[in-house]
């Protein structure tokens, strides 16, 4: 795709900062690529080990790349962020980062999986013996300045979007975000190959990529938090032969989300000759936690979906 | 489908007991045709109106025909139950019971819709002018018997199954539950024409259907909560026109779904021309409650997903 503009992978910040000082102004209708930094802030590559998760110096973690200026944003506008395409770099990485994740007290020890695919096919990319996971690239962290004034974690998603990891914020899917400042100030990074619908681990596939999108303006639009629509199915790369799914039912959505991915990482376990971390990775980067029910009062069921045809 | 056995609707119960006396014992293997009464208890019929709603006896509600004695079955056990075929009635309601449903505090009044659908093609059901609603039909409550005794309320669900509402038990896929009494005490009711992830107005499309199925038993299997396993796609009959999707951004699961399904309530009232409890009652049969990120402290995402093809 043509884009009017490139940013490079260096105008990069940490943290959200309505302060920080935009390195483009664009017209609302532009388009843009934008080159990014992978999640560790260039801190593993290829050729990390184990050793290196161990030794991350999280100031570094989750640069964003920005911010831009949109001519006309307001408070109380949406911005509207078409995702057009992404440009894969062919590596990633997978990392249970000690503290960090929905199992952290039952997974202490750092662990690292290095994983390489082919930007061409975007085939399944190897996960040791184990698995195949189908790849659909997406950026993890999509957001615009807060109001509220200082410097602001990476970390958490907020109301202006940010570290959402919403894995259909793929190629296609238009976002809103609700605007909180004049210019929007909108910046971009974390683009993951892939990774399931609650990143349990707390990682995905963590690869740098270039991403071109249009940004525009809805004006007055209101929006209460981020929303986005498809153009199409956003699980048909994973579903051909089917789910796992593992449950976990009591009063508590965070508790059962725990208990459905503990058990499914016993399920894998038991049955695919891996161990526990490993199946905890693999389940960051394409298993799907879903709220069967919140109705039927006092128990709530969560369910965890790994799609069979991850394994070989 | 052949079966072995018809076990018929009157042969139900409210409530779960593991001293109601069973109305057959199978051994391990056999098949059986159960018939089930809508989970009104009859109450509900074609002609209803939304004053029936109103004067519903809670006491009759969510009835399930058995319980089936399954030979040989021992606390520590699974049973396997493979959902093999569904012979829908052709009718069902969906409806906003007061005090009941994820947003009970802002729908206090009663609503009521009747749904027709051919049972030969199982084509999209029509709701009024807005909405057609593709159907894949499935039990809401599949359960055997609790270990502690005395009769327990039909409504939550349970570790050894009961009321799960989990969409995707539908034919073919396979359900694993603990068994926690000698001879399982297996049940089944509840069954729907359709419902999102979440089930969110607190019905879905409430249809009287037969079922046929396979019980088998899984020696001492041990396992923590019920699990299954679906034998292809889930969503291809309502993912092809993609999806619009609201979120609630926040350190609770439970507020986060509340603000995705209401921002969807909004969306739906101010684009398609249908009133909030119109709105509410669609996203209940058709949308999709996803946690699309639980790891990004303290923050997590609840989505929620309405397929775009219910829109006509």
């Amino acid at each position: 795709m043509e884009t009017a503009y490139t940013i490079h992978k260096h105008h990069h910040h940490i943290g959200w900062d309505n302060a920080n000082v935009p390195v483009l102004t664009l017209a609302p209708g532009a388009t843009v690529e934008i080159e990014t930094v992978d999640s560790s802030g260039g801190q593993l590559s290829p050729s990390s080990t184990v050793a290196d998760i161990a030794a991350l110096d999280f100031g570094k973690v989750n640069p964003v790349t920005g911010p831009i200026y949109i001519d006309g944003a307001q408070p109380g506008d949406a911005l509207k962020i078409t995702l057009d395409a992404f440009k894969p770099s062919g590596w990633g990485w997978t990392a249970n980062i000690p503290g960090f994740g929905l199992l952290a007290d039952q997974f202490e020890d750092p662990a690292l999986h290095i994983w390489s695919y082919d930007v061409a096919t975007l085939a399944p990319a190897l996960f040791g013996n184990f698995g195949r996971v189908p790849l659909k690239p997406f950026a993890g962290t999509v957001g615009i300045a807060p109001a509220e004034p200082g410097n602001h974690s990476i970390v958490p998603p907020r109301r202006v979007g940010g570290n959402m990891d919403i894995r259909d914020l793929s190629a296609g899917s238009v976002l809103y975000l609700p605007v909180e400042v004049d210019g929007a100030l909108f910046s971009l990074g974390d683009t993951h190959a892939a990774q399931g619908d609650g990143e349990v681990c707390g990682t995905a596939i963590e690869s740098p990529m270039d991403v071109c999108l249009t940004l525009d303006l809805i004006k007055n639009a209101d929006l209460p938090f981020p929303r986005f629509t498809t153009p199409g199915p956003v699980s048909r790369h994973l579903d051909e032969k089917g789910y796992e799914v593992t449950t976990g039912v009591g009063p508590d959505l965070m508790t059962g989300a725990r208990n459905a991915v503990s058990g499914m990482i016993d399920l894998l376990t038991a049955t695919h000759k891996m161990s526990p971390v490993e199946a905890y990775m693999l389940c960051s980067v394409c298993g799907d936690l879903r709220i069967s029910e919140i109705v039927d009062q006092p128990n709530w069921i969560v369910s965890f979906y790994v799609p069979r045809i991850v394994f070989v």
